[in-house]
């Protein structure tokens, strides 16, 4: 398995993707069907190598692919350069944790007579494909969370193809990264429906109600997700619905953190809430403040200095307007920024509000808004501080900028460390690092199925289906699971790690 | 902590469970949230005594168990006998998995400014319980998989408060060994919400829908877990929803293996088939066979000479009576043996279809009939079986009967492997063993949570929720994670296996 991908012309010139005719999804799937069988049947080694295939094909394109995403998504063409590196790095990345073999490792326990509740037979079980995957990419992150992106990467390094549904903010980037894919897994040798793009609405809907397709990740709206995740569990045979459907990602400054570095504290806010226009899925949306403190109307003066910025698309900008109403209608809040939204773009909002007049309409002060508003819940007392912690649903993250001898601190670390993904100590939630380690999840709202990740290494199991083989002789065996290959490779065996020999 | 359990009076009178009023499921699910508060806190080796001391209780009080579950299940005392060593050992073994530790190990990268895409801040990741669990227990399995069974043992492995629906087809002993484990858990200083026993539908769909209940683990029909499932789903916060619903376990005899062993075949069918009179999930439903073969003729010349045994209850035995008349009037098939339903018990029923008539009803031929009734599919060729193999849907095993250098038993293995959660070679696919590698679990309808498994290790992991804890120092890190505790397990760091020290 080789790849060589040179620049071209196709990936250079205009590409106008057009809508994908739902009759023709029966087809498509049926080609990722028959592609699943050849990924199956690919090594680590060898899927690795797809995943680096697919990665030094985007670097070689990689300035044109931004240019178009710079025209479609109005993110900065730094920015867009850091998203891609991000990208090709999660593929190799992949390849990395696929080469290490432990978060995937093979569970074996050999025969034995004397097993306290009867004799063991031979069992060995390891981890395959779960089948054809469909991907609704993201339109915040055009590269990362889009046709390239974390979703994509885990699915194909899990050895299940995938069924891509375009965002429909970046289409034209979306059919030129989709063809590079392509090709570059062709040029592995890998069947035409180990990726396929798919567009329009109802092309996605029928991909999501297709039979042969087993798993699904989602990356969007609160909204738009639960009608997936809904379709997905009402199928005749459901399948896992992977939603990543957002997060007001509250931050909780103590008294003492207040007291001791309020200022540089308001800097970080504005510098992580107004990345991507504040339309990141960890954006801070609201920051828990001792009332005492002038953080409201400091943050307020430093956004009236921000220059307007355009949103992703006309149809984003629409319902961040309908949402900020919402948030500077509440008679529990002070505005304390109004910004503004005209052709040049929108200026950030801020609003202000009591923990006590807070409690009132908490629902609608701790629901995201896609875009620069943020809000300032001022606390009387860490209790309020607790209090509010305690109340929130499901996040994808929850930072606390306070000291580590301050029982207050460690009281908020432990509740946030309740009902959300990641838990953050002075440091902000925006730029989730693609890691061994890393969490990008959370309870119910923030996602759907609250035991995955869609970023890091574990990402990968969300695609991977156990299967145990019970007394198979090796000759019959997957050739992963026979003795020869077996010790090749960390596994564990009677309940004890082996290492690779 | 330490549990000492005396046989007592109280568990061994008779026990009346009244249904749980609905209305008292606020209550109830309010003292398991405090509960999961306790839990949490405790470490793996603390949880792990609470197993121990659960199952040391339930030997102490084995007997007077076995008195009213033969009374209450019509099964006999040895399987009995042997069923509770199951389900004590199987808590004992859970206390092997926390103290091993690689089944649910620690995950961190240490801080790396030269990470790729940008500095790496300290991540460490842990796994914690998910919260209060609803268990709706069996009724097949009385110990195994019912208050004390599986999803209890793995729950309260995880650190969740577990609330336990009876199965009402044997509610005293529900009653005599929740309050067992009840004794057992408050022995060892856990409050009382750590285990509660639920009794009546109703009360269960509340539990099922209170907003405190953080997943959910089912073992039953395909009916009611689908109507469960469906309700865990819609819930405005979802939840995860393990259900175990049913299969039809196929077991493939090669013209080869039926050729040179047939009668020991059949007896291995005969013995497996009929264990708790066809009430197990993994009972072979359909065997497969060349067409040459006299199999079902002779099953039915043996199953003529079983005497009649009863079913679980009453409303099994109605349920039974149905389906069979569903399979006898089948079309495609031909009644091999007619079994007789009596006050006296049931008699096995064996009918047999060729696969050429198969075809036309194989939805009604494939689906479960839980009870002592067969189906004999008769195949004129290999290609035959394959294209049977192939129709079904997800199951939770799939047996071959074959010769390991015979390229038809290595397809059909390969063929199952893609929709069962258990091959089996040449043995049998009940008794399924408590281990390492277990996987107890296939595609829907087999299971609604393909990813899972309800036996064997890995079971713990559907009760364990990851969080990552981003530069949070050692003094506010939950105490795992800090560094002195995390040197002492086996945990990964930077990508590579650190053992313990």
């Amino acid at each position: 398995m080789s790849a060589r991908v040179e620049p071209d012309n196709a990936a250079q010139s205009p590409v106008h993707p057009v809508e994908t005719n739902p009759e023709a999804v029966d087809a498509l799937v049926g080609a990722a069907t028959t592609a699943a069988k050849w990924m199956k049947d690919r090594t680590p080694a060898e899927r690795g190598k797809l995943l680096q295939a697919v990665a030094s094909a985007l670097d070689v394109r990689g300035e044109a692919f931004v240019d178009v995403a710079e025209r479609e998504s109005h993110l900065g063409r730094d920015r867009l350069r850091g998203e891609l590196a991000r990208t090709t790095f999660q593929l190799r990345f992949f390849a990395d944790v696929l080469a290490a073999g432990w978060v995937t490792p093979a569970i074996v326990d050999r025969a034995d007579p004397n097993w306290p509740v009867g004799p063991r037979p031979d069992l060995r079980r390891a981890l395959f494909p779960i089948g054809p995957v469909v991907v609704f990419a993201a339109g915040n992150f055009p590269f990362a969370f889009s046709v390239a992106g974390g979703d994509t990467a885990s699915a194909l390094a899990a050895g299940c193809p995938v069924l891509l549904k375009a965002h429909p903010g970046h289409l034209e980037l979306s059919a030129m990264v989709a063809r590079t894919v392509m090709e570059a897994l062709n040029l592995c040798g890998a069947p035409s429906g180990a990726f396929t793009l798919v567009v329009g609405d109802e092309a996605g809907r029928a991909v999501l109600g297709h039979p042969g397709v087993r798993a699904a990740a989602f990356t969007g709206s609160m909204h738009v997700g639960r009608v997936l995740f809904d379709l997905a569990n009402r199928r005749p045979i459901p399948i896992p619905f992977y939603g990543e459907l957002g997060s007001v990602n509250p931050v909780f400054v103590t008294e003492r953190a207040a007291a001791a570095r309020l200022d540089s504290i308001l800097n970080g806010f504005l510098q992580s809430f107004g990345l991507g226009s504040g339309q990141f899925c960890t954006k801070p949306g609201i920051l828990v403040v001792p009332a005492k403190s002038s953080a409201a109307d400091e943050l307020g003066k430093r956004m009236s200095e921000r220059r307007p910025s355009l949103l992703l698309s006309e149809s984003i900008t629409a319902a961040y307007r309908a949402r900020v109403a919402e948030l500077t209608s509440s008679l529990a809040a002070r505005i304390v920024h109004a910004g503004e939204v005209t052709d040049a773009g929108v200026t950030p909002t801020l609003i202000e509000a009591p923990m006590e007049a807070a409690r009132s309409d908490l629902e609608n002060l701790a629901t995201e808004c896609f875009g620069p508003a943020a809000v300032v819940v001022t606390c009387t007392s860490h209790d309020e501080m607790i209090e509010l912690a305690t109340s929130l649903e499901g996040q994808l993250t929850g930072t606390v900028f306070g000291d580590e001898d301050d029982p207050v601190a460690a009281a908020l670390v432990e509740v946030l460390a309740e009902r959300v993904g990641r838990v953050v100590w002075n440091d902000w939630p925006t730029g989730v690092s693609v890691t061994w380690a890393m969490h990008h999840g959370g309870p119910y709202p923030a996602t759907t199925a609250p035991l995955s990740t869609s970023v890091g290494a574990t990402a990968i199991l969300r695609f991977l289906r156990p299967v145990v083989f019970q007394q198979v002789p090796n000759a019959v065996l997957p050739p992963a699971l026979r003795d020869n290959q077996l010790s090749e490779a960390l596994h564990a065996s009677d309940g004890r790690w082996q290492a690779a020999r």
